[in-house]
């Protein structure tokens, strides 16, 4: 063939990537950043087994378990395990990246991950690290859920530590563009007051409601729980979410979370008390406009 | 066109139906037994304009603004209002029902309803009425939603009054099932007492997680809650629900409902006062395994 015939594609957005931690957001992040060419190579680090799944599933190009060898390499690295894992993974891999090289990562609260990474990297940490958080998943989890368009549309909120924007950040933002997502800046503070609300709050409401039905009828085989509907079901699927990643957002969110379910407390016990006055039905107006603008305005 | 030709139909399950309330239920209810062929003429009742548009859209052969003019020509009368509502119409239609002619409703309390029934029916009102609960229907509401197909493979509650089965009875429950419907019998107590768990507490969640949010946020205007995904959709969904419907169970079934908030509210402060502990991860993953067998038992 000659070069006339073949295919010509852009030079990829990013160098070498370097994915530490290869389970539904890292195997999603892989497919989709090697089959539309926003990286020349991918590297994936995690055990052994999921480094060769990932492999056949064409989610990297090649995979180590040693994530201090992935930061030799690589020009940009994603942490894609729980946040408070992430932070120790960036504790390690910090005195091993190369010049110029980026870490950003993927967790689902701020703060903690942003503190951390000014300690770690002091005055260059601006430059050295911009905090992610795509919002995107779901209760499923691993990477035989992987796939190319988990982040198509999603909103990928990025909270920089500071305005020494660096080439190599420019270069994420577009290749975040590539996956199909749209970015939005906010502070960590922010971000992790925000998401108590918006985020944290409904996933424990859910899981709350699992624990109340379960104190009530013993256990989900308890052939009452048959009269039950689609709108239990709704409510119960973020219940079905990894233990394990939500109690590291809890940890690392307790106060936020604190005050949203005290919030919700308080509104919950108002409501109660007024089940059978005129006040229910004006409450629940309020609870449908609500409801029906924040849905009508995505 | 001879006879040999024709199309053939058994003959209808059900004969003269009417369905007080052409609403979604009503509206879905009159297309399935027209295009199923179980019923020989369905008689709407409701505004005129619902008249109207159920003929067009065939979901009735005829209508009226009157209730008790549809009692007295029907075999079996669908009530497919709101609960207190229901009531009141069976209330009104008693004294002018044909002989042998059966009352069931669709309502998504049971008690209330079977107490009016043995109120106006005296011994008879295990005869005359076989109380009814389909759980179909969403957050949507009104005629415009109405489809053929909305009691396909739902699980529709009858909740008898008593031993004494009538031919009529039989006959329903043959229609029920060729709408799609699976049934099951239980009492109206049980009803209530189950379904404020299942039921009418996840909707009070949706709904309190909606007036949470206004109460934090202002309105859902406020750009700060563009930081939010799918998740809070789904525990919103519910909160869009029909707030005159809703207010009615509530004020139908309020202590089964207050007990249920009460359990929760527990359940909650307990998750509260436990997030940075080792006990949160135990509950959340109880609460998962809770969850996710429900869902595998469907």
């Amino acid at each position: 063939m000659n070069s006339a015939n073949k295919p010509h594609y852009d030079a990829p957005t990013l160098g070498t990537v370097g994915i530490i931690g290869l389970g539904l957001m890292g195997g999603s992040l892989g497919l989709a950043l090697r089959r539309r060419h926003l990286a020349a190579t991918v590297i994936g680090c995690g055990r052994e087994a999921l480094v060769s799944r990932a492999i056949e599933m064409g989610a990297i190009d090649r995979g180590t378990q040693d994530a201090a060898k992935v930061a030799e390499e690589c020009d940009v690295i994603f942490l894609c395990t729980p946040v408070e894992t992430s932070i120790g993974l960036m504790r390690l891999i910090a005195p091993r990246l190369k010049p110029g090289a980026l870490i950003t990562d993927v967790g689902s609260t701020k703060q903690a991950f942003a503190e951390a990474a000014r300690e770690i990297f002091n005055a260059s940490a601006a430059e050295r690290v911009l905090p992610g958080h795509p919002m995107a998943g779901s209760e499923k989890s691993g990477l035989e859920n992987a796939v190319e368009s988990l982040y198509d549309g999603c909103l990928w909120l990025l909270t920089p530590l500071g305005h020494r924007a660096a080439l190599q950040q420019d270069a994420l933002r577009r290749a975040l563009k590539g996956l199909g997502a749209r970015l939005a800046d906010v502070s960590p503070n922010e971000h992790d007051r925000t998401l108590a609300y918006t985020s944290h709050l409904p996933q424990i409401l859910s899981s709350v409601l699992a624990m109340t039905l379960e104190a009530q009828f013993g256990s989900a085989e308890n052939p009452a729980l048959e009269l039950h509907a689609g709108g239990l079901e709704s409510m119960l699927r973020l219940a079905a979410g990894d233990p394990a990643m939500w109690t590291q957002i809890v940890q690392c969110n307790p106060r936020n979370i604190a005050t949203a379910l005290e919030r919700f407390e308080v509104e919950l016990r108002h409501l109660r008390l007024c089940l059978e006055d005129a006040e229910f039905r004006r409450r629940f107006e309020a609870a449908r406009d609500f409801a029906i603008t924040l849905r009508t305005k995505k």
